[in-house]
């Protein structure tokens, strides 16, 4: 292959991330007014701050390679929110609220750390230095708020909130 | 929540992840055939093998809790598989094709990551721990899967092969 056919790999995979993230803020912000727990809420806060700025990255990327900004529909991320917002049509706020929602926003970040891993792996291989060093700050946020996700399921939610609830 | 209501979340996310693997079965067939590096139909064929494996956990999981072995159509899996799809008829077998499977793969198995590890917790804490274990087994599987791939892209396919021809 060519270096524009892979430079076009890349670019198509930053046009479907820029749509993701742009579903995904929408997305945080119904979640955020759908959990019970302060704890979780907090955490569906933060990332909404932490996506905003990984909007405003790509945005930056586009510009630096002089390309439109522009989305491409990302199909699989539509129906990683799908399965949020059935979790919150399905159940009142209410802790088995909270869990789904935990699984539901669990595989909208490991889909992003999926495609960020695979673009910062490219744009090294593409030379592009500094756009890997921007994309690899957001897999470090995608990272951090996946195990955030896992630490109020194991240690907060789940442990001490939920189960005693669910399984008193 | 009563523990009815947690089981019912747990048995919904099994149900999804059912359907999930059995599409995937289905799609690893094809990016077998369609994979051009050796290596990398290797590791698609040993990722076959395990997904395999890993229906007939499944299977003996919904036995083990006296639950029907039925599916709940997962459309993320299926816009997942989609992406891998448009993939192989957008390139002929080539490295950049090679390059763009590695991706969809790996949004796949990251998918399967979220899932399962939201599931050995869940079967944690319902007192589960056999099926904890079998559920463990299969999120190791993933793992490896990943890793694997991200080895291929970096030490392999990539940096040897892929941008050879890529950037040269």
């Amino acid at each position: 292959m060519s270096k524009e056919e892979f430079t076009q790999l890349f670019l198509d995979e930053i046009k479907d991330i820029f749509d993701a993230e742009n579903q995904i803020v929408k997305g945080l912000a119904e979640m955020i007014q759908a959990a019970e727990s302060p704890e979780l809420k907090n955490a569906f806060k933060t990332h909404l701050t932490e996506t905003k700025n990984q909007v405003e990255r790509l945005r930056k990327i586009f510009k630096m390679l002089k390309e439109p900004e522009k989305g491409e529909a990302c199909e699989a991320a539509q129906g990683l929110i799908e399965e949020c917002k059935e979790v919150i049509s399905n159940y009142p706020a209410s802790a088995i609220r909270d869990a789904g929602l935990i699984v539901g926003a669990q595989k909208i970040e490991h889909y992003e750390i999926a495609t960020y891993g695979s673009l910062v792996v490219f744009a090294k291989e593409l030379g592009l230095d500094e756009v890997a060093d921007m994309l690899e700050d957001s897999l470090t946020e995608e990272h951090n708020a996946d195990n955030k996700l896992t630490s109020i399921a194991e240690g907060g939610l789940l442990s001490s909130g939920i189960n005693e609830k669910a399984l008193s």
